[in-house]
């Protein structure tokens, strides 16, 4: 997001009536405590499940424990007990179960589906779900009711995978580096019309997206959908693990703070002060509408992104900073990694972003201007109209129950030497600072105008960019 | 459709208990006559608005003149009342009022809209509608419950239009011949992305698609949406005008007919065997399950359709033979033209085919192999997954309340000489007579197997291929 935007809410529904409802039965208010004290004071408890998974359904018992309940009514969680993971691996690792190898983005999916991001898919999506994703951006329910799905959660495999397969029912899924990650059972198989799925998920096949590039191009002409059985919770080792807080993780962290509103903000870019201005901004209108602890949840997307996008580490330093400084509160912020990768598809994308927000407990979602948006790949424009991603947020079915907030653009204000929300009247006051701008500017190690961003913060993007440049200094050996 | 299958009910709904509360007040039994009596005779009374009209909302009234509720409760018809044309036409000929000019298929989509065939839809759509539509494949009623609506149903125009426009809110629809045939009101004008419009519709971009080619390629870069306004009913004086009944004319014929089933037939080819037996043995199965009088709504498509198509009038005579030579019964078939102009968009474009045939109350729809679909432009292969269509169609937002009808394949049949319901136990008995295929016996001046279509109706084929041969052979002037 290039630049930030006033809160102009939209469907937001008064507390007073509906949060009454919603008081949970054992609210607490956390104590004080910066973010990574917070993080690692916060290792939830698996073992007792809360009171949405135990009465998942709306309506079966008055008194809930969270905010929000997940799509289909209780968390889908796929990670199996620990008694069953030895039999689990013996079966996977018996000869007679075909072997499916997974790419870097398909262990990041199996992960997202194994925490109930997806809720309620309870694995790679089989023919029906991919048909209804891709043509209505939603699937039904049993009940009959819809809940979102606008992206298809599918599994690429080859001719050869494909014939290993031949009619078995269960498949053992191999993470990148070989180890049995899960298996999947019951599967199906179907065909993979790459061009269909492409400009149904895209709104274009022009050749240069990311996504397509990296996990859709050069992957196989089937799809294997299946219900997922995840032998271990999915780390990357990367020092960045307690970040990842499943939905919930984060459900419990909601309520061990007391929350009566969780409002959620996407990212993929460092954080500054226009992003903070409008976070904080969120929190004092909640406030004023009567909510009495409205808790941000700052999560950055952890995921595959494109090769000029800052890297997760770094962003996550930079985070970091952006607290300590105090440009965000610590104790009424969380900080988490969501880890679904990036599709850079606009519209269709934002949705996803929202609807997996409803799982981890967010009841508000920020959506600001052209939400993971890019220029189109072959065309000097922007790929998707800036607003119809909170167009379509705002009108897509299975996010009814989510209060969506859009926001008006904010800029640096020249005159203030603060990021604002921008002033029409004055125009010619303000300065638009978008991504490309921020990084010439790091990458030059020229300073942006002061108040643009936090100094910890900056700093870490300078250093991040100066490193990059020392690397490319750095003779190859040949 | 190539081929024809057979009836494989799903989603029926058994009449005992429905049907009871739906039997109609004034339910009297059509006499016997031939379809060119019928449609004589059958010349709606456009001075008396039925039941449904009247009290069009469910649950207003226990007792209901159709079988099923257009979409949004009320049929939407938009050609203003006799009285009001005077006005309508001095307002729209003042020098004021902007014009744009309408090409054919522009003036097609206007008569579907004005007949109500896309209810609840009141106009070319406008941005919310569009979305909607592209992203959703429905758009949401006032009330949160979605409507089907697959198919953008838009206006293009171009920058001189536009600016021409400005910001007035009326602007005057002329007609390919340049008279005013509806005034566009409370307009909206907004960016043409055409890319993302094929890419969405289609899921391809690949040059060649029929409908792009017509009427999206060189359209203009901005979509003029508003409520339409129509001064006439639109006619277009080729000797078929009166086979064009709009819903309204379509449901007060079922009321007339003592209907209490409706089955709909989308074709845009002429009618052989197979498609007999299949239309007669739903017939068959719908008395089965204890409906009294089902009729059979043939409906093929008269808007635009690709080049080597057969024209409608070929095709209409050829309809017409089938019923002179008792292949249909006159007496519990209705042939009607569908004004729609083709996508030939597969699985979106049957959601349409579908919808509208509610609007016309319809209340079962025949679905066969690979709908509304076509060859790959530029690959050898066909553009949709051939099962997707029906598919789609059971699953989509929108349509729950319309009994979908797949069926199995037909071919004909060499041993028994006639057209049959494929047997797998003896496929080497049966022939596939592709489209293609027929239209090359009809080309070349053979005849197809015995049994294949009945005489007359095959003459009419022959006779035209061999006029357009003669007009080939014709030297043109130079």
């Amino acid at each position: 997001m290039a630049t930030t935007h006033q809160l102009t809410p939209s469907r937001l529904h008064h507390p007073s009536a509906s949060s009454a409802a919603r008081v949970r039965a054992t609210a607490s208010l956390a104590h004080p405590h910066l973010l990574s004290r917070r993080l690692r004071l916060a290792a939830p408890d698996s073992r007792s499940p809360s009171l949405s998974q135990r009465h998942g359904r709306r309506g079966a018992m008055s008194v809930r424990s969270s905010l929000i309940d997940p799509d289909g009514g209780a968390l889908v969680e796929l990670v199996a007990p620990p008694d069953r993971v030895p039999a689990l691996r013996a079966e996977a690792e018996a000869e007679a179960l075909p072997r499916v190898r997974l790419a870097p983005v398909d262990l990041q999916w199996a992960h997202v589906l194994a925490e109930g991001w997806a809720s309620p898919l309870r694995g790679f999506m089989r023919e029906h779900e991919y048909l209804q994703s891709l043509h209505f951006n939603c699937v039904r329910l049993p009940d009959g009711s819809l809940v979102n799905m606008s992206l298809p959660i599918v599994l690429a495999i080859g001719d050869a995978d494909k014939e290993q397969i031949g009619g078995k029912p269960d498949v053992a899924l191999q993470g990148p580096d070989g180890g049995v990650v899960a298996i999947l059972r019951r599967v199906e198989i179907y065909p993979h019309n790459k061009e269909e799925r492409i400009a149904r998920t895209f709104g274009t096949t022009a050749p240069g997206l990311p996504y397509v590039d990296e996990a859709i191009a050069s992957a196989g002409n089937w799809l294997i959908g299946g219900d997922l059985e995840v032998l271990e919770p999915i780390k990357y080792n990367d020092g960045l693990d307690h970040y990842r807080l499943s939905p919930r993780q984060l459900r419990n962290e909601f309520d061990k703070r007391g929350a009566d509103a969780v409002f959620a903000f996407q990212l993929r870019n460092p954080v500054h002060n226009g992003h903070a201005l409008l976070m904080n901004d969120t929190r004092r209108r909640l406030l004023e509408m009567g909510y009495k602890n409205p808790i941000l949840l700052l999560h950055p997307l952890g995921g595959f992104t494109k090769a000029d996008d800052v890297p997760l580490p770094v962003r996550m330093e930079q985070h970091s900073k952006v607290l300590e400084d105090g440009v965000l509160d610590p104790e009424t912020t969380i900080v988490s990694i969501f880890p679904s990768p990036m599709h850079y598809a606009g519209p269709t994308e934002v949705q996803w972003h929202a609807k997996a927000r409803i799982n981890a407990g967010a009841n508000f979602y920020i959506v600001g201007r052209d939400p993971a948006g890019m220029g189109h790949p072959t065309e000097k424009r922007d790929l998707y109209n800036p607003d119809h991603g909170k167009k379509v947020l705002s009108m897509a079915p299975g996010l009814e129950k989510l209060n969506i907030l859009p926001f008006k653009v904010a800029a640096y204000d020249t005159v203030a030497k603060e990021m604002a929300f921008f002033d029409p009247s004055r125009s010619q006051d303000f300065l638009f600072i978008s991504g490309t701008k921020m990084r010439t500017f790091a990458k030059n190690g020229e300073n942006p105008p002061d108040g643009f961003m936090c100094p910890g913060g900056w700093k870490v993007l300078v250093d991040y960019y100066n490193s990059l440049q020392a690397e490319e200094a750095t003779p190859v050996p040949v």
